[in-house]
């Protein structure tokens, strides 16, 4: 494990997966608070090959959760959409990245964009621009960190959405999972 | 590599991949003569959990590839379903066997529910009760190795479908791709 990782209590990766581009982001909890590692996006809509793209997304959500050892998997998923057709196409998109993260023994936990929104900006119907903008206030990352596509954005939403999620006191399984993580990981955590 | 499956061709995988029972079958060639391995169900519908019926479709293809070592996948797939959520559904489960052959570097074809009987029966619109009384006829297999349930000589359709696709001769990309398979594999061809 790369050093620079050691000092998280707890890494969330954020997948917002899409059959032209999908957006990542890796989020770090250092003493509950949340900090952005890397967000990024794979641009799949150059392969005209439907199984090239699948490929290319099972390649790179492996190789994240190999190089950054995430905790726990946060995927934002629709569960409604246009037609039948594009549908199947997401499905098949997100079951990709999730065999990715289940070969690695990754739990994975889905949420609605529009919960995603309202966790983070407390509208469920926030544009993706002020999903960045309020990101960008919570988690304290310059102009030059933001990118180029607003899918990396809504994966990190869909990571900080669930470490709030983690965070919810006593009657959620929030606070619990986060004792019973802490218990089944003393390693991972700073003392 | 087990010594009784060195005596195929080729051995192609056929996947019936459902969300409540996923079909499977391995059709071995020898001397352009299809034969059948092995087939049988996944039966999912006890899980509750939705990832844990993708991991179990992960696990269990991952698990067919490494002890068959498949040269292909052919994968049952429709395209139009009841409703937006089924094919999500329906999506994601054919995505965590598509990364499963994927990592394995096992190419993917896939076919209609239609075209599949079609080739088998002659009729597109056959039952899947006659599908499997012509394969019982075509690969000569007895009453007791057929399974309980007809989702296991779905995904033996779709790979004997497939291995009939390779070999439309000419015009097709059929024979070529049987030819340069032959041309890439000289050690997998009986002489």
């Amino acid at each position: 494990m790369d050093q620079e990782l050691k000092k998280y209590d707890l890494i969330i990766l954020g997948i917002d997966p899409g059959t032209n581009v999908m957006g990542y982001a890796l989020l770090g909890i250092t003493a509950k608070t949340p900090q952005l590692i890397t967000m990024g996006v794979l641009k799949l809509a150059k392969f005209d090959d439907h199984y090239m793209r699948l490929h290319r997304i099972y390649e790179r959500v492996t190789g994240l959760v190999e190089q950054y050892l995430p905790d726990e998997l946060a995927i934002e998923a629709p569960f409604f959409g246009k037609n039948v057709q594009s549908m199947l196409k997401l499905g098949r998109a997100q079951g990709v990245a999730i065999a990715a993260a289940l070969s690695r023994q990754v739990p994975i936990t889905e949420y609605e964009p529009r919960k995603i929104k309202m966790a983070i900006t407390g509208n469920g119907a926030a544009s993706k621009e002020q999903v960045a903008v309020m990101l960008q206030r919570i988690l304290k990352f310059g102009d030059d960190q933001l990118p180029d596509f607003l899918d990396a954005t809504d994966a990190l939403a869909a990571a900080l959405c669930h470490f709030y999620e983690r965070m919810k006191p006593a009657t959620g399984h929030g606070a619990k999972s986060w004792k019973s993580f802490i218990a089944s990981h003393p390693d991972r955590v700073k003392r």
